[in-house]
């Protein structure tokens, strides 16, 4: 772990350092093209047509399409101080394929659209595509298609991502029902924290760039911020426990925020328990040393890419025990509200939408 | 027409300048997606889910899907200096209709993705959707998702669009076989002429803002870069006329440039003839005046979003006189290379790729 101050010159966060750099314009229009995106072959049956025409084609075969799409900006989303590229890359593809595995559908392929200025040698762009080429190949999706151009500054990566299921798998936000289980993935609130000290460490290094940064004992919340994966192992494990989700949506924005979401499109009110909700140790412990509340961070901090969904309270016995879920609430009339139980009290706390993107985090899906 | 100084003033080329602006932030997260695309009903049978979801929902039915994405970066290609916000919306969305259009499929949906500046109150975003929501209009696509966010600088804008067709009826780029004819719909270079002349008249007013600019006779040349189409129409007529194309695609660098994609991925050499080029006379006469070469904007131009695609020889007689095709020339063995056959002599002339896009305007798909 290193921190860069410059992003002017060399300093960009590249795994080698001691490389030669090339500018963009060297490669040419085409040639740039080519030379990104040639390690990406199709290994998707339903990827018929890829980089190099007007357009890709696919093939759905009887399948409904899930498409979703994210834009992450420099400075908004990402910090380039202490992202790195090739982490940039990878999770800029990971947060679309949450999209498509809240659908309770399976990403298939994605397009990815770039603009970067020209301070981008054609290094850090290979770097970016490293990280997207790795989240490929986890995933088991193919590149298709995508477009890069030059930016008056900084770096703005859109990406679109494909994702294909029979129409009666589809899992919307819609259609949780009163009574109804709440149920979470993993746990919360960890990315936020990985970002929390990520932010602390880059202000000590800017200030003496003869710090080293303490990161040790923290490796698990910054892999959180820094490399989370999206749960597309969830859909499986529910197929195996024979459960159908009556609702889902991924933890993008923070769990009070995606409940809010749920009892929007269901038309149904929520009870979150607060002492159910599943924070790991380290989460808990770097709040508590930040002066955080934790359970805040898990409510507001998002980026952490769970799965939250709903299920019916008749399936209660096939989940009670599993490891991979906790059961943190339930869905009640629309007249009671979205209230969270406080812990060790009765005391019902209002659920309001604090999103970690404080600025303007509009996702139209996703 | 007329231009503005100051993009971070209330000089935004909004077409009521008199309305108050609102910040972004008045309208928080959510409230902002759901003012944006309120007005956006799904009519496309195949749009099964838009946008509020994770992802969208679409129904291909047993075609395949087309899908192509362009990213648009504020000072690489376009300058709010003369672009209307809502044109800029409307070519957005042209631009990506006309690759779908360019494999022969049929564009249905589009994502929208924007990451602008803080300087752009809730207006100037309401004005670009409503130049989407003019082409979805005029073509009958359905905007089915997208996201928004802040940037640190300037306004890029990442569209998705997706197309069907039946797989028989799909044209690539990579079918066209010596002796083909090479075809092009409407005319060539006036959109490139349309943006020397906004740029020239930006730049009087910009020296002296009382200037009044002069762009009274330049009307077909300024909607051709202000408010391009994509020829979603020629499907139809080459239906009627019983002819399918052996490949195909879209202007959007240059004819020079176009040909030899066609060539690259064909396999075939071409011969395209000046004199056969296909030229508006305005487009002739600003050449003159602004000493340029008429031609070099036809085939280095771009923007023009016109259709470029072989036939068989075969199908001579049912296109050569209709009166939306130009028949420029024919696909010969790849050994005998790209070249223009000179007006008036039987000079061949290499074809090289210099596009509109000298900077870095690198289209995986289109």
């Amino acid at each position: 772990m290193y921190f860069t101050q410059d992003l002017n010159t060399k300093e960009i966060m590249f795994e080698d350092k001691s490389q030669e750099l090339t500018p963009i314009s060297k490669l040419g229009e085409f040639g740039l093209i080519k030379h990104l995106t040639e390690h990406f072959p199709l290994s998707n049956e339903s990827s018929e047509l890829g980089v190099g025409d007007d357009a890709a084609v696919i093939n759905p075969g009887n399948k409904k399409v899930v498409l979703t799409t994210d834009v992450l900006a420099e400075g908004v989303h990402f910090n380039l101080g202490y992202v790195p590229l090739k982490h940039l890359g990878y999770k800029a593809v990971v947060v679309n394929l949450s999209d498509v595995a809240a659908m309770n559908a399976v990403p298939t392929q994605i397009l990815v659209s770039l603009a970067v200025s020209n301070r981008f040698p054609v290094e850090a762009l290979e770097e970016i595509y490293s990280g997207i080429q790795a989240a490929c190949a986890r995933y088991k999706v193919d590149l298709i298609g995508g477009d890069t151009t030059s930016s008056n500054a900084g770096l703005v990566m859109s990406i679109t991502a494909v994702g294909m299921e029979s129409d009666e798998n589809i899992v919307k936000r819609s259609g949780a029902k009163p009574n109804d289980l709440l149920v979470v993935t993993g746990d919360l609130g960890g990315a936020y924290m990985g970002l929390q000290i990520l932010e602390r460490e880059h202000a000590v290094f800017l200030a003496d760039p003869n710090m080293q940064p303490e990161m040790e004992g923290y490796d698990y919340i910054l892999e959180r911020q820094l490399k989370p994966e999206a749960r597309t192992d969830v859909k499986a494990i529910l197929e195996e426990l024979d459960i159908m989700p009556t609702s889902m949506i991924d933890i993008s924005d923070g769990l009070a925020s995606e409940i809010l979401h749920l009892s929007d499109q269901s038309k149904t009110g929520f009870r979150l328990y607060e002492e159910k909700i599943p924070m790991d140790n380290l989460t808990i412990s770097t709040a508590d040393e930040m002066n955080l509340n934790p359970v805040m961070t898990a409510l507001s901090g998002g980026e952490d890419y769970e799965l939250l969904f709903t299920i019916s309270p008749n399936d209660f016995d096939k989940i009670k025990n599993h490891p991979d879920f906790t059961i943190i609430g339930h869905a009640v009339e629309s007249a009671e509200g979205n209230h969270m139980v406080a812990r060790g009290s009765n005391q019902l706390v209002p659920l309001t939408a604090q999103g970690w993107d404080a600025f303007l985090g509009n996702q139209q899906n996703g």
